[in-house]
């Protein structure tokens, strides 16, 4: 009840009062009555009918609602593909349906691997065994009120998606964070990972780059083990006391190659339909692109430090350190004369690899605009869950199906939205984006003019709202935040803008999956992120060009992809009243509402052109820095001829036609005018030339990624043909805007 | 013998070509032979004298030798004041009196605490004993070779220095380093450390100030741990394996208010001779501003461990985190409903509190020049030990005895230095800077016009060059390092800069007892460090204005203080076959050599100017940010007019008169004129307006400290103040430089 009083106190009146000082600056509220004037926003001729709809909405999202949905859909571990996962899918369906929406549970088979036997273990040199493992999930009863959930017998055994069975045994070497930067410094130190087994921690980037870096430098297994500097007691008390990582909890997580591809393995660029024939699929074994084909599994802290602890050779590099009370020895390398401790480990493990159903929940609601209802708005989060999911997915889940719960509301009220509204509810997002990306396959000529995608993954996890977009969407997403009221008081705008401030004094800018995800600053407002991967946003942004955005709401978190990250966790430290739940369904459904009833399509390209600009300086003085001959003129020149479209663009925006639909036509079609057909170097997949994730980061946006990872490489003639599509793509673009803003 | 060959090929003849190479710039050596020009020296008119005696000291010191002496000072432990610690004074005067120094042993008599019985027992809350110590210090004898020096019966227990006997219980609370800031941290959190016993980390600032702060809080006794984050396992590989501290290893030290004022706590100001009578004591009881009313003690971080461990209440701050394997609790504050568990310490101190016997030993080579004669040089470096004391102190001593092995073959050879040289082996250092003190104190009329302290503490810890010094004397020391080869190859000047830059690109500037000393960087060379506090040339330079320098070899070092900084640690991790001894023997002397028999002074009072306009500009920013508003106008003009005498006063130096006495008189009043007769607000023995120990960092300087003070105080009032003294300072030294320029 911590955060009852500001909730309590909320009525749609103050909301709609509120929102009206927003829009109105500083104009008195019996001067907005005298004057009857109603507030601007960007996209709306006239914004009092849209207000009075969002005044209805933001009543009906219920924070207790929210919790029952939680506790119902992490009741049981839920992976994707198994009877407990299908169960959820029909209760979101049945949400779906009793709030008015025409649903489906749609099905795809893609291939999953599923645990059947899983051994750790390590020897000394003396072959005295280390450890033997995975040690199950578990924290002392007694303590702290313990945890209900961790003795359930359908909880999986510890592993990695894509990891192919295996029976290795090798030396072990530490890597640090499995960079790429980390490998090459164990060349430099005269040290081969070749047919060794590598052992690295979790962090800094997406654990299928690791997997996918240790492979071609001939590693012949990977564990990926959880330090407790990067989650655990270093950082905070541990769960159940704290919310950070207890020593026997693992990350599980998926070792796909998502820069390369996304989504069923078998079927890159097509939908893994039920239906699809075995001639349509890449056969398992030549699936060398995605699949890892080295095994590959997660440890917990408590497993890895017997191993950590004997490695003998050279000491690692003092920033390789972790929070574990000894020094971290690299495991080889090291004076001649040294003593070195060497360890061996055996991996043996058994995957059940197949084709497996997985279904997807799909609702809609109807637009009604001749002209532009089947301009859909796509707005989704993923259900399935390595176990129980709560924060990962399923806040973003509960918070969604009161989003849904308030369309339903403004459904039985009349409202009746201009586009088609899609709600999506994906599975098997874990094991790599499958359902989003199968179903995004499918659908690609209707999302070749979708007006945007919205997605939300952990919905919540604490009390700090953060967000990533397209530029053209940053604005927006901050303009909803500016109506919704925060749990600690003012509007979710404003929280945000302080508790970022505040992160920035303190110089605390962590986010999820390593560095920060902030490519440009050239607004002096409330940074939102770019979007790079690890969620169902990309094969719509990256892919088809639909302009995305990604929000929820960030805190301590240790227990990600854990047996932990269960309802009792959740309650303890997350959100136990779920007023964080209600404020991201409201977050959430306003930006749904409000695309899908704009008159026009509210993209920023003035700060999207700036942000571009940006990057290619950028590049050009990481280029110059390389020593890397490249002409950045015709590009440079292009993205100003774009940033200038967008200035035009956004004048014609503020005063549209009486019929705005070919204008909007327009806006839509500059975001797919940045799309390269041809794709990426090596990753034909991903289409768009302003992001992806980076080859080497995976979580982490490479921006103009084709020129960017052409200058990392020390490739000047890629880099310059990237130059070139990049240019091509900017003017494309460019001739749209500028020809709509005549 | 790893180093041995560039040792081995070193002879005075090539020496002697490499820095006439140096000096001469890009002069070719033929040219140089041809055309018989002397090298050009700064304080010389002819440099070939004086080279020709560099070259026959150079030879001198023996690595071989340095490692015997270092073998015998340590072969047992030798607390100031102890039978062995006699002993070694008795071998120094020994190797003084064989190489021609007037020598005496001169004892003093000091305040000593030595440790008779020592518990610290923890007590969590239902009183179950988690821990009894302090546990001897120990190592494995079978583990990489043991140490073969631990189980010594005369080794003391780990004890503080100034440390009263004390019986106190009470409930614990964890406050980080102990700096003013943390203490103002726990404050701000609500958490009074009012009759607690404050458990601190090692680090940061000055052990003396953690109790100085701690006591001012209302503590009733403090508990000193080294943490591992600082210098063991995290740091590196622990003793006997590598160089970090093992988790029994002790800091032990003195916890005397340092920066009130150093020496024997009885006779501030004046010389504890064995004869002064009583009554011009400071009783016992009387002593509050320089010695602790609680009792202190150290512990190794294996007997901190159980008890912070077990600490309940509020989480700390992040960033007091240590390496210990658990989040770190304050032992106080926190929500309400948290489960608190309370750590209650017994802490039974019994010390022999007493007057005893100390020795110092002095060896003087006496001056020839009849009016400069009586213008001494001093080198000095202590002598005591807390245990064996291989690195601390003795690496110094050992090198010092072959710096005056050198003297006394030059004095076989006929040399005759112009002024006086006094070389100082100091005793209880450790308790206090007592040794140096006390003999400063009793020689205040001579070293008033003595040109130079030339310290060396700690001289060898590894292979990495460091200094600090007054600013007039920076570029000296730069020059001295260019003539001496380096056992890594070139000299040890090039060596020294070399490590330093690449540090800087690492982020690694750590040095001993915490942050960065460099406090203005007006030049862009190599830097020299400002002298603080921590060692004997704090009474020289500022108590007295002897321009000052101290010089060592530094390396991963983490056995500071404890049994294990032993001859076994030495040869294993520091230097295995001395020739960092011997380099530092020979970096040592040229200072002496030079200082001796240079023609003017050669103070570089134009670098001093600008590094205290740099002061001023600082201070300035510092008092605006504090909103205070304070008139540098005086203050910055008199340090204006101080930088411009001494640009001209250098050029006064280049061209000196034939007689320069008058002009090195001047020279050397212009540094006695920078000290204000009243000393600082609050410790009046600390006259130097430019430099001197944190009142609250204590090893670290603070430059212009009464002003800096002041403004950290946010007094403006004292500020002020202390900005006119300074400025008078200024101006007075400006006037004799001025004069003398004519």
């Amino acid at each position: 009840m911590r955060y009852a009083k500001s909730s309590d106190h909320f009525t749609p009146l103050r909301l709609f009062l509120n929102r009206l000082r927003t829009f109105s600056c500083l104009l008195p509220l019996a001067a907005i009555a005298a004057s009857a004037q109603p507030p601007q926003v960007f996209g709306y001729r006239d914004f009092t009918q849209q207000a009075k709809w969002d005044s209805v909405f933001m009543a009906v999202p219920d924070a207790k609602l929210a919790g029952q949905h939680l506790k119902t859909l992490t009741s049981a571990p839920h992976w994707a593909s198994s009877p407990e996962d299908y169960a959820t899918a029909v209760y979101v369906a049945d949400k779906f349906k009793a709030a008015g929406l025409q649903t489906e549970i749609v099905p795809y088979k893609v291939l999953l691997n599923k645990p059947v036997s899983i051994l750790i273990e390590a020897f000394d040199a003396n072959g005295k065994q280390l450890m033997s493992g995975p040690t199950p999930e578990h924290v002392d009863p007694k303590k702290h009120g313990g945890d209900p959930f961790q003795d359930d017998p359908r909880i999986l055994p510890a592993f990695n998606g894509s990891s192919p069975s295996g029976d290795v045994t090798g030396e072990v070497v530490y890597a640090n964070y499995g960079e790429l930067a980390d490998f090459k410094k164990l060349a430099e130190m005269g040290i081969s990972v070749k047919d060794k087994i590598v052992l690295v921690r979790y962090g800094a980037n997406f654990r299928g780059v690791k997997v996918y870096i240790a492979q071609q430098y001939g590693a012949k297994g990977v564990l990926i083990y959880s330090d407790p500097a990067d989650d655990g007691y270093f950082r905070g008390d541990t769960y159940p006391k704290g919310p950070f990582r207890p020593d026997s909890a693992v990350q599980r997580g998926s070792v796909q190659f998502l820069p390369i591809y996304p989504g069923d393995p078998e079927t890159p660029g097509i939908a893994s339909t039920p239906d699809l024939p075995d001639s349509q699929r890449i056969p398992a074994d030549k699936l060398q692109n995605n699949q890892p084909s080295i095994p590959v599994n997660p440890l917990s802290y408590k497993d890895a430090a017997p191993i950590l602890k004997c490695l003998g050779g050279a000491e690692s590099p003092r920033n390789w350190q972790g929070a574990l009370p000894f020094t971290y020895h690299l495991g080889a390398g090291g004076p001649a004369n040294a003593s070195t401790s060497k360890v061996t480990v055996h991996m043996h493990l058994e995957q059940d690899t197949a084709l497996r159903t997985i279904w997807d929940v799909i609702g809609k609601i109807p637009g009604t605009d001749p002209a532009q209802k089947d301009d859909w708005i796509v707005a989704g989060n993923h259900r399935d869950a390595w176990v129980y999911g709560a924060v990962d997915p399923n806040s973003g889940t509960a918070a969604m199906l009161e989003t849904v719960h308030g369309l339903g509301d403004l459904l039985k009220q009349g409202w009746k939205p201009k586009r088609t509204i899609v709600i999506g509810s994906w599975d098997a997002e874990e094991e790599g984006l499958m359902g989003s990306t199968e179903w995004a396959e499918q659908h690609a000529k209707e999302l070749n003019h979708a007006v945007a995608y919205f997605n939300t993954d952990v919905g919540v996890a604490g009390p700090d709202f953060g967000a990533a977009a397209v530029p053209s969407l940053k604005q927006f997403v901050r303009e909803v935040t500016k109506e919704v009221p925060s749990p600690k008081g003012g509007t979710v705008y404003e929280q945000w803008k302080k508790t970022q401030e505040a992160n920035e004094r303190t110089g605390d800018a962590s986010t999820r999956g390593g560095p920060s995800r902030f490519n440009a600053q050239v607004e002096n407002d409330v940074r939102v992120r770019d979007l790079g991967s690890g969620s169902d946003y990309t094969p719509f942004i990256q892919h088809l060009g639909v302009p995305s955005t990604d929000i929820g709401s960030e805190g301590p978190y240790g227990v990600y992809h854990s047996v932990f990250d269960n309802y009792n966790w959740f309650t303890k430290f997350a959100d136990p009243t779920f007023v964080y739940e209600q404020q991201q369904a409201r977050v959430f459904g306003l930006e749904v509402l409000h695309m899908a009833d704009a008159d026009v399509l509210p993209y920023d390209y003035q700060l999207y052109g700036k942000e571009i600009v940006n990057y290619l300086e950028t590049a050009q003085k990481r280029a110059a820095t390389a020593k890397l001959t490249l002409d950045f003129t015709a590009a440079l020149a292009a993205a100003n001829r774009f940033a200038a479209a967008g200035t035009a663009i956004r004048t014609r925006q503020t005063a549209p036609p009486t019929h705005a639909a070919a204008l909007n036509q327009s806006l839509r079609g500059a975001e797919t005018a940045l799309l390269n057909p041809e794709g990426l170097p090596k990753r034909p997949w991903y289409k768009h030339t302003i992001y992806a994730p980076g080859e080497f980061t995976g979580y982490a946006a490479v921006v103009i990624p084709g020129v960017t990872e052409g200058i990392e490489a020390a490739d000047a003639s890629r880099a310059q043909t990237q130059l070139t599509s990049l240019a091509d793509a900017l003017n494309r673009s460019a001739a749209i805007l500028e020809s709509a803003a005549k």
